[in-house]
């Protein structure tokens, strides 16, 4: 074993899902058992931002218990932050100060838990840290809802999500399809550019219990053509069950909030998300005299522990705690993915992936998982996102109201 | 004794809850163990709807096991109405179709599931038949989420959504204080004319992780104030939270909707609900330059049965199997209502209300468990509150879907 002796940081960026910090207690948990190389187990206060203002927790205060109880806290117990990294070749003034940062604290482990953009920073970081003669070790955590990071088969915070997704749909379905009288409710469900989520609404179509109509943003939609799937829907039944994907765009690329308004655009560049379902309802109330209802689940689908998947739980917790490991053993710029084992009966191996081939690289769902209209979920996608879902997590609860985890929160000090 | 040979028939109305079909399973659950009173035991097919139109299941006909998933299936299994039956001493048609019913099927036990407006419906029928002289028991099962049922200490739903109201908003929170930036969260409650719902969403601060303003309808509200609440937030923290009831009005009586637009009016003259929070959060964003979001609970709030309250369940279970045994025992004309016994450990006690006394009275939220300031609520809530969120619900699971009732629904002959 390469025995790079120092302190580790670990950072947590972008949107919040229900095990984020699952990921965090496995990188912490695993990080405390190994004080003879890492002295020091830092988290940062707001991902980045922290490292830069020199704001980060020391995790070694806290209790074990604490830290294990952020198995089933959601979103990030450390804060996290949407912070873009200037290219260095243009501006390296952040890049430069994180080094001094890192020397000033010794930290020779930098762990960054995110999405696509979160890679992004963390391989730029690695690689001027590596041009400066930093030795360290930087490794990336995967996190995200949207499913959509290159090289993994899934993401922690997916699986949690889709069973949300999926129990709240059927749910749903019973209440949207308890009169007698003709319905349209929309589900609309988070997703930037790929619909893994919202396809996960069609999981609840196993149970009868599901959308007769699902939008992703991997095919253009127009208004025109949803309206006549409505319409052949209502030829057979008088509810119809409609999820769309927030990031659903027209033909030339238009949002469908961008069709009756402006759209903000946060640090990334990307656009603000949601409002889709209520525009949708908007123009089939323009088109149907009857009842339509739209529903947004908004963070409720990202933060919903109670719901999360037991095994996207205990992944997330690996992912974290299998960094810790690589990094250890010599590994650097690379983030942990999962494989899914070719066998029977569903198993994950974790894998590395090089940093610079997941940075700024999106999956989506394949065509072929499309039905051919463009409007429905085959069984394949079924196959793939069961066996993800499964197992309800056994919530640590307090009066009857969840027990988060509470971090003393103790700043280090250099 | 008093032995009233006959047929049952039992229909759910109004908007759904988490257990309103758990109450369906006692009143059928309990009636089936006695055949030798009574013989059949029906379910109408979208409440007084069904029973006008002789469209009703033979309960008798399911299977034991699945009578028993109705405990945790939300919605009404048997499908709902929003009907209003006109005042009989102006059009008695449709009263004197249902003597016929009853008369054809031997109908002697009318039992109906709902709100005030159900219990309006169960009294005007009930003394129409008295006065035609067709002996019969007629019984109330009280349901809402909405709490607001005169005479008894809370009604069967409320529970269910106030746990799923309490957990949500304490894993949001979580989410939306992620960043470091300044926000502001609107969440809309369901209620509209009291607050108890919205209310529940208080129960979050037990924990440290719930609203920092809350308004009820209880007390008018205005934008100047609610806009005054958040800057006083704002100079202490840079993230507010804040909940508001659907029904909140101004003190002309005008719902946040109706001030930018029209609102929809349902069969019972009842305005449509929903959109509160988007109106409030669009004021906010003239006033306030930071990150607004309005997050809708809608229907989820009162279709989760998957985060149902154990006691709620066992309590509606029990309203309903109630009043069948009170039924059979003679008593007619009442609604099943429930008691806190006077003790230190929490105890329901079922008792019986007057249906003429239930329908059409509201119950609100007691001023003083509301803050001087009407932005906030008072731990006397809690104490009435936290005892009715205990139990988690041991959801029946496939696939790691829930396993919902599934109904064979055979339409009774005569």
């Amino acid at each position: 074993m390469s025995q790079l002796k120092g302190n580790l940081i670990f950072g947590q960026s972008g949107g919040p899902t229900s095990v984020i910090n699952s990921s965090a207690a496995g990188v912490f948990l695993e990080a405390l058992k190994h004080p003879e190389t890492i002295e020091k187990v830092y988290g940062a206060k707001h991902g980045i931002v922290g490292i830069l203002n020199e704001e980060f927790y020391d995790m070694g205060q806290e209790a074990p218990e604490e830290l294990k109880l952020l198995k089933h806290t959601p979103s990030s117990a450390l804060g996290s932050v949407r912070y873009k990294l200037a290219d260095p070749d243009v501006d390296d003034t952040d890049y430069k100060r994180l080094l001094d940062v890192f020397k000033k604290y010794n930290i020779r482990y930098f762990f960054y838990n995110g999405g696509n953009d979160s890679m992004d920073t963390c391989n730029k970081i690695s690689k001027f840290m590596q041009k400066s003669g930093w030795e360290m070790r930087v490794m990336g955590v995967p996190k995200t809802i949207d499913n959509d990071l290159y090289g993994t088969d899934h993401c922690p915070g997916f699986a949690s999500a889709a069973r949300y997704l999926a129990t709240s749909t059927m749910e749903v379905y019973q209440d949207a399809t308890v009169y007698d009288t003709p319905q349209i409710t929309i589900l609309e469900v988070m997703g930037r550019n790929a619909g893994w989520l919202t396809a996960a609404t069609s999981l609840a179509n196993i149970k009868g219990a599901g959308p007769d109509l699902i939008y992703l943003p991997e095919l253009p939609i127009n208004f025109e053509d949803i309206k006549e799937d409505v319409e052949n829907v209502l030829k057979t039944k008088n509810k119809v069950i409609l999820a769309v994907s927030e990031g659903v765009h027209t033909e030339d690329g238009k949002l469908l909030p961008e069709l009756v308004g402006e759209v903000a655009v946060d640090a990334f560049g990307h656009k603000q998300m949601g409002g889709t379902g209520e525009v949708l309802a908007d123009y089939l109330r323009d088109h149907f005299d009857i009842k339509i209802r739209a529903i947004e689940f908004s963070l409720l689908q990202r933060c919903a522990a109670h719901l999360a998947s037991q095994r996207d739980v205990d992944e997330a917790f690996e992912a974290g705690a299998t960094a810790v490991r690589k990094a250890l053993e010599g590994v650097t710029d690379h983030m942990v993915g999962f494989k899914r084992a070719d066998k029977e009966e569903y198993e994950c191996e974790y894998i590395l992936i090089p940093l610079d081939k997941v940075a700024n690289t999106e999956k989506k769902v394949p065509r072929e998982w499309i039905n051919e209209e463009g409007n429905g979920i085959l069984p394949a996608y079924y196959d793939y996102a069961l066996p993800l879902i499964q197992g309800a997590v056994d919530m640590p609860m307090e009066d009857g109201l969840p027990r988060f985890a509470r971090l003393k929160k103790v700043l280090a000090k250099a």
